[in-house]
């Protein structure tokens, strides 16, 4: 994973990722009415409504950035159907050649961890090997420790897979256990950072930086900085730039002196750019997603250098 | 969720639940040859024969135990089609009057979080509430602090629903972090321990408990026990019993002094019972499991005399 998206984000000039979250809200109005009018108020107008919603932006965007990032959870939400639009979503990003990072936050112990990991390695039945999902990389939780990332690391090692461990993350209380002080010194979030270095180590690509990164949210700018220094070989997913608050130059930090080492998520902020400028109407959602992206890949191109 | 499960447990004498984490070494070789040769080595093979094993486990079981804990790892190894197994499982439970507890560990930020409340509390299409899935309670991950736990909360509050946060986990590595000794004295799981008292006091049931309770592993004795007196109105979902290591004396000290408080889980050592003794046969595995889910109850009883 972690080479591909390297060379991606070389050859668009671009360390950003496309947040794929859909909500009801925002979707446009014409969109939302053509669905519910053909299935009802189900999950399976949702469904097809929000894998058609993905599909459009996925066209806009894919020679824009180098990867997507689907928030499962936006879809677990209307169930089975809504999963069912988060794999197609999956499906085709992947046929387009982009990167996919699900943002899946799952963390179990041992053998649980490991039925999870197929998200990234498959499943094998009787011998007869399948591949019920479709992500190139997962974030992971690391609360359960090293016997539950384990056997994403496998994955990471041997498949060719990548992770992102939750690290510090973006959210207002995100401090209230990630930054508690330990004895020794540090912060929680500082030995999580520790022990994802120790995780990657064996997971090393061909471009410095491991199979096995990090989340760290652009709301931290110092922290992020630091954490650049502390972990050198860990890529940094970071979310939480644009409706989030962050911006270019908060993160500008996050990336190595190479103006590599980091890529930003921005979901809202792509998706629903058309819902913020009088001059788009809800049929140029699409186009305004491109235009969004294509912002912010030229300000973090001017606050990084590359 | 709290009260119900409470009575349960008294009507039944019986504080334990039953884990449903199939997979398919659990499989009686007969039941697996029939699925495969109908539907082939597929996902959907796996689904139909989780599906069905389960139900024969909760028919054999749902006199004996109050409750039932599927792990949704086992399902989502096998993509949409497994979780179709999950979903049959919890609906099928339900309708048998257990408490179903989805044993999830979601975990996110605020507007993600509540996406995946929707476990609980469902989801609203343009006014059209749909209950896509049927869990009473679930497990939720801490690590992202209260903005990621408040609306669980709310359906905790105003739903009648019940969650019960990672506190300290049964597996090995679990002490990596769980164990680290903070600056002011209290390890980590202690922290989180304090967390979840204070985000369970607007939800309290009839019975002293909260609806926001803990999952402490049955392989930290003392720490259970020491758990049990810092966090009294706190009821506890107890993995690690039987497979990891747990027993009965081990986990008699997360009860209260009248003998409520926990629920003790068991997953393998009740459905692959049938494989561990020379009397069953593959076919006699819900027979073989309502046995050790007595088995399990009688040692249980004896520990906490109730």
């Amino acid at each position: 994973m972690i080479d591909k998206l390297i060379e991606d984000i070389q050859k668009k000039k671009n360390p950003s990722v496309v947040g794929l979250d859909p909500t009801l809200e925002m979707m446009p109005d014409y969109l939302l009415e053509e669905y519910t009018e053909k299935y009802g108020k189900t999950a399976e107008a949702v469904s097809r409504l929000f894998t058609e919603f993905n599909k459009r932006i996925i066209d806009a965007v894919r020679e824009i950035v180098p990867a997507v990032k689907p928030q499962i959870a936006m879809y677990e939400k209307y169930g089975l159907q809504g999963l069912m639009a988060y794999d197609e979503t999956c499906r085709y990003a992947s046929e387009a050649g982009l990167t996919v990072i699900g943002d899946i936050k799952r963390g179990d112990i041992s053998s649980t961890a490991a039925a999870y990991a197929a998200h990234l390695g498959g499943a094998d039945i009787q011998g007869q090997h399948i591949e019920p999902w479709r992500e190139d990389a997962v974030t992971v939780n690391p609360y359960l420790g090293t016997d539950g990332i384990a056997p994403f690391t496998e994955e990471c090692r041997d498949g060719g897979k990548g992770i992102f461990i939750l690290v510090r993350t973006s959210n207002p209380s995100s401090s209230e256990l990630q930054e508690l002080k330990l004895a020794d010194g540090r912060k929680l979030f500082e030995a999580v950072a520790d022990l994802t270095v120790e995780w990657g180590r064996d997971c090393m690509g061909s471009y410095g930086y491991s199979e096995v990164g990090a989340v760290v949210g652009a709301t931290h700018r110092e922290q992020g900085e630091a954490l650049r220094a502390r972990m050198p070989h860990c890529f940094f997913l970071v979310p939480g730039y644009g409706a989030q608050g962050g911006r270019a130059e908060d993160v500008a930090g996050f990336f190595g002196q190479d103006g590599t080492g980091a890529v930003i998520s921005s979901s809202r902020g792509i998706t629903a750019a058309y819902q913020k400028e009088k001059k788009y109407s809800d049929r140029d959602f699409a186009e305004a997603a491109a235009e969004a992206a294509g912002s912010m890949r030229d300000a973090l191109r001017a606050a990084i250098q590359i």
